[in-house]
């Protein structure tokens, strides 16, 4: 199975969608059940005994004791592309058709992006035993026809010694440099708040310069703020990316603002600095323009280091530039890391897209990311 | 009919509304019946020949021959507060009520705010000869029992000679002043224009600052241009109130924002070089950080000088302090002012509050403006 094919059951599987007319595939969607045939079908041709466990997740596993998960997801987000997840999918079956000299268990993922419940990584929780306890969520696994009761079966085996993650980058770092693929060394830690600021709304016409409490462009000036912060710290991004003026009417000054704050680095402590400043800022802000401000934290997830040395080393065995790099995504390598070492492998994003149906792979860099996964099953241990 | 009996009317007027619970009064909505009957009582009380003209116009005449318009406007805009528009038609019923030496017309004009069809001094434009041509609108008038075809006979008399309009400030300046009154000199110029930046959305988390087009950023800093070139600016007023986030989502970098900009100043020029560097600043901004910027124009509308001297004069010969002063929004007196000349005098706006339920007017302010009111009509003359 080559590149080619990777890439063809990839837009093959794009077809399961519950939308027509895009792709859209969330946790246990009508469509999944296609997914997991076709998925099934390939794996149970790739030599691997197939199962689905009580979240939806398509296993399948080659040969016995200490075994080295390949996978990523199989759900997608609304409008996604043919690649983002599932790419992860097929080059963990393709990997098992080359018949490694390790034992394997391909996996993929019922839920990573949060779309139907706001909560990502379903599937990749059951493997590390978060319950997952909310009710609708308990009710839409028995409505695909799964036994929630079973969800603690789906826990990682003992005999899984580690876990590599195949994913397009999405972002355009590789293609920037001109590179096929990138070693990740760390998912980055984030910090999502939002920031509302609140002034006085008032006429636009009747209201001098000097009066007023403008909650927009006190917001204006923060977000300045933020993007200054983010460019003064090496591997810091930071981004507003939501904004609300209220009321929003063009002859009434914003009374107002509610906006969002995302920001994301390898390191805990220097992120936990950035939001500091930032939130510094605001405040300093807001009390020269008589502005009140307040904020809420959404999420605080730390910084997961990958152990990369392994995958660094296939790079360069199969011919490869070695890169490594900072994920600024959250990935399930990032939830499995916690029971055994997890690894990722970044394959180049034409034009940084992702997300989107213009989301593409280029052959050659599947074809890379191929003659690495061998290189690197080649030489795996159990640790 | 003293301050407090004025005061006492708008708000018996405030019981005519649209949405119980609310002040709602729009053009030729139901409410206007009762609003009719009982101004029409208060002006044929006062000695005024009472008519409705065929927009729904309320006017009163007293005497023959050259005489003097009052008036402003007995629609409101949505949840509005109990003075803007009508107490300068109570003030004018006051006036007329004290017998005053020239002969009068008080005006309450139908439409002013522009609420229900979104165009505004619909009561206004009848006087001056400008048709009403959308079918929605002529639907309305017949739906009141008014007859469309008798439109130019709303037509302002010949006999009108001027033109003077009470209203309250709707700003903070005469409360931060101290000041009960303030002679308007002109209504300022206005330009309205919607203003798109736009970028690349992207992943906020995989993006990295230097490669991102942040639509959201750029628009920013241009909101920081805008407010530095109206302070930098005696008079002017630019306001960014309105502003969207494409998508609008806290993880994806903006790829594209739609602002509002509203500029306005008491003289045209200034107004123009103002919104050209504003412009040129956006395309300045849009350049250096890969965006696109594009612009239309929703509204030019130029400045109007109003014929303040008499009314100076009048707040003079009263013993109150004068103080000129622009109006940053629109009124009737505008549109009048095309036939005949027109004043304006304003009532200071406790906490520069309009437009609110909250909106006041003080009674002491109220009895200066009778007072300064007699002042101008006993020495009014036809020009």
């Amino acid at each position: 199975m080559d590149a080619a094919e990777v890439i063809g059951r990839c837009r093959a599987l794009a077809a399961c969608t519950e939308e027509p007319g895009h792709i859209t595939r969330t946790f246990l969607s009508p469509p999944m059940r296609e997914v997991h045939r076709l998925v099934g079908g390939w794996m149970g041709s790739a030599g691997l005994r197939v199962s689905i466990d009580a979240v939806g997740n398509i296993r399948g596993v080659s040969g016995a004791g200490p075994r080295l998960m390949i996978g990523s997801h199989l759900d997608t987000v609304r409008h996604a592309g043919a690649f983002d997840g599932i790419l992860g999918v097929m080059m963990g079956v393709a990997l098992a058709q080359r018949h490694p000299p390790c034992a394997l268990e391909v996996i993929g993922f019922s839920e990573e992006e949060g779309v139907r419940f706001g909560t990502p990584f379903l599937g990749s929780l059951a493997l590390v035993g978060t319950p997952l306890v909310e009710p609708p969520i308990i009710e839409a696994i028995r409505a695909f026809g799964l036994d929630p009761e079973r969800i603690p079966e789906a826990a990682m085996s003992a005999d899984v010694k580690g876990y590599v993650e195949f994913h397009i980058e999405q972002g355009p770092v590789l293609e920037s440099l001109g590179l096929p693929l990138g070693v990740v060394e760390a998912i980055a830690g984030q910090s999502r708040l939002e920031v509302r600021f609140n002034g006085h709304a008032n006429h636009a016409g009747t209201t001098p310069m000097s009066l007023r409490r403008d909650a927009l462009a006190g917001a204006a000036e923060w977000i300045a703020l933020v993007e200054r912060e983010a460019c003064a710290t090496a591997g810091l991004v930071a981004t507003v990316g939501k904004l609300e003026a209220q009321p929003g009417v063009a002859n009434v000054i914003a009374g107002s603002v509610r906006a969002s704050l995302d920001v994301r680095h390898a390191r805990d402590q220097e992120r936990a600095r950035a939001v500091a400043a930032i939130l510094g800022g605001a405040e300093r802000i807001a009390a020269r323009r008589g502005l009140k401000v307040e904020w809420e934290t959404r999420l605080e997830q730390p910084a997961v280091a990958m152990q990369f040395a392994g995958v660094e080393r296939a790079v360069e065995a199969a011919g490869y530039p070695v890169h490594r790099m900072v994920s600024g995504a959250g990935h399930d390598a990032m939830i499995v890391a916690c029971r055994v070492p997890a690894a990722m492998l970044f394959l180049r994003s034409p034009g940084g897209i992702s997300h989107h149906p213009d989301e593409a792979v280029l052959p050659e860099d599947v074809a890379a990311a191929l003659a690495v996964g061998m290189r690197f099953l080649e030489s795996w241990r159990a640790a």
